[in-house]
């Protein structure tokens, strides 16, 4: 495939540093262009790019897509470079276009409810500014402390809570992005509902950079919701685990805003690596988390006390209920350095995602376990 | 535009009848034929499609289809033609291909939580089967009592509570579609959380028959929300009322389910032709109905009363509290007969919704104060 493609000259470096300046052009420096190589998927995948070029406009953005356009050179988007999906990965070498320098936070409009980012912003920050104004970001991924907003949608990332609020895309209102010819498309704005036409919104959502660029998103926003509590619900059988999902979600007066799965192997290793140990039984295969929230803080009992009653009906072994921040903190930490624990043990662990119907859960772990055996 | 399609002929409709059955089609008969030629955007906009096929399965949608294709016949779908978008409308002649006989409810999962339907199931008959079951679809349109689902996807319907849970988009989990060539696609299934590859599930919804037919639909439930109230709230002027949409939010502890902006004459007369007389002030001149969910019965003042209290706040004039199913529906029934009550008055009323920011919605109402003025 690579025989399509133009390799970098001195006179495309000379170009990008005419449009971007000096400074915001990495080239021929293999230290300082290897970072630029990988994502979280694993170090068994990377390649290196020839330039990262780092714009700060959309105009910059588009001027440099236009050049490699007309060269044939390849172009990779980089966020935080925390996905798990090899999109940022520059497979072809050629220019990574790194949005780091496009993080501002350009609007958090009160009236209407909405924030307009640029795509280099940390999640986390701008779940951490909006809630200043009482607001929320609901497209909360799980990797929320370092990923970029622009790779969040670009990847229409899940996360914790897209249970009830869904992924992504559900956040998405509008979107600034540079084709590969260098036009800029203004798609969807600040408006809740928009039906006219084809939603080629939508269809950037989740094309990670193979579409388009983005430049700047226009995000929903909704009000702080009240606070949480966590269940950590172990089960003797994944099939256990799996049939309590749908009692413990009807029980409960509203969605849960997170139902997450983890077999016994994933949880001991998580525990183990983020030394947050809690009691659990000791015949306990399967796991589940389930937050719900509550309205006001009086409320909380009355707000988890139905999942937590169905889940023992439908055979948990017991119910660990984290109801205040610090001990909601040491379920999710265990949770979200499920990973990072299975790499302390084998360095070629690789990461990604994969997307059954709950009911198809227990079929997926014994044929998991069934591979597992086969290459041991 | 109509010399690139060709007319149908009898050899045509001769293989439609071989396809689907005599029955499944009109031919030849103006008044079996003019019902399928308008939808409620205004009798102004009315085509008679040459011929009416009716399918029951996606493979007769394939071999209809893919028989115009060959033959160059434009192709309209249909639901319950109750759109305001003209997308029923045969303007170039041809075939409607109409899904009033694939209506079956095929599977309500109430493990996955989600159901599986054909295009012309009526929405609202939708929302009671799953209620049965304690679950909630949440694509509810405005048009609820007569739209099918199919038309609400293929359109991506918002309706009354788009602010809460978003349009008919966010509720589509999966899409069988038939393509004009013939081929059948399956897109997206039972799975909350599907990233993989562009989302052309998401295109589809939208396109309005224009990339394919939908044949069937996988949605995502959710359990059956608390009790609601609907307030009532008349302001002294638009500007009043849009101010305070973000200040009875931020007060409300979750996203009201709805949040709808009318104005005087069309409350006016809706209220005097649904018979559904509510006393409010005056000097009113623009109101807001505000619905707000509650976790019980016992909840539902509590949920309300910041919302009340903050449009009170904001300037409101009163507030009409509806706690009870009676008097919400006399709320509802006058928002939804806004465009007949105006037909009644003056029968060549047109329809159709356009979408701003709310901030935008003074500027756009002082805007159509202009043109009726300008156009009187």
């Amino acid at each position: 495939m690579t025989h399509r493609f133009q390799s970098v000259t001195h006179e495309d470096v000379a170009a990008f540093r005419a449009i971007l300046g000096e400074a915001n052009v990495i080239f021929a420096d293999p230290d300082r262009l290897a970072p630029y190589g990988t994502d979280e998927s694993g170090h068994g995948h990377a390649a290196s790019p020839e330039v990262v070029v780092k714009p700060q406009t959309a105009q910059g953005v588009g001027l440099v897509l236009a050049h490699c356009n007309r060269q044939r050179i390849p172009v990779t988007a980089r966020g935080a470079g925390s996905g798990l999906a090899g999109g940022a990965i520059p497979l072809f070498g050629g220019v990574v276009v790194s949005f780091e320098k496009m993080s501002s936070i350009l609007e958090i409009d009160t009236e209407n409810l909405v924030a307009v980012v640029e795509p280099g912003v940390v999640t986390n920050d701008l779940c951490r500014r909006v809630a200043e104004h009482g607001l929320f970001y609901a497209g909360y991924p799980m990797s929320v402390e370092s990923s970029f907003i622009g790779g969040n949608i670009a990847c229409n990332a899940g996360g914790a809570k897209v249970i009830k609020y869904g992924a992504t895309a559900a956040h998405v209102l509008g979107l600034e992005v540079v084709l590969a010819s260098g036009e800029i498309l203004q798609l969807g704005g600040k408006r809740r509902k928009d039906s006219s036409g084809y939603s080629l919104l939508r269809l950037m959502v989740g094309s990670e950079g193979t579409l388009g660029l983005i430049t700047q998103a226009t995000l929903r926003l909704i009000p702080q919701p009240g606070p949480t509590a966590d269940l950590l619900v172990p089960f003797a059988s994944t099939e256990d685990a799996v049939a309590a999902v749908p009692r413990a979600i009807m029980a409960s007066t509203s969605m849960p805003s997170a139902v997450e799965f983890m077999d016994k192997l994933s949880m001991d290793h998580a525990m183990a690596y983020t030394g947050n140990h809690i009691a659990l039984a000791d015949e306990a295969e399967a796991f589940l988390i389930i937050q719900i929230e509550a309205s006001s803080k009086d409320m909380l009992l009355d707000a988890y006390r139905p999942a937590g009653e169905a889940c023992m009906e439908a055979g948990a072994l017991d119910v660990f209920v984290a109801d205040n921040p610090w001990a909601s903190e040491k379920i999710w930490s265990i949770r979200r350095n499920c990973l990072e624990a299975l790499r302390g043990i084998d360095p070629t662990v690789e990461g990604g995602d994969f997307v059954v119907p709950s009911t198809k859960i227990p079929a997926m772990m014994a044929f998991v376990r069934e591979l597992s055996v086969a290459y041991r």
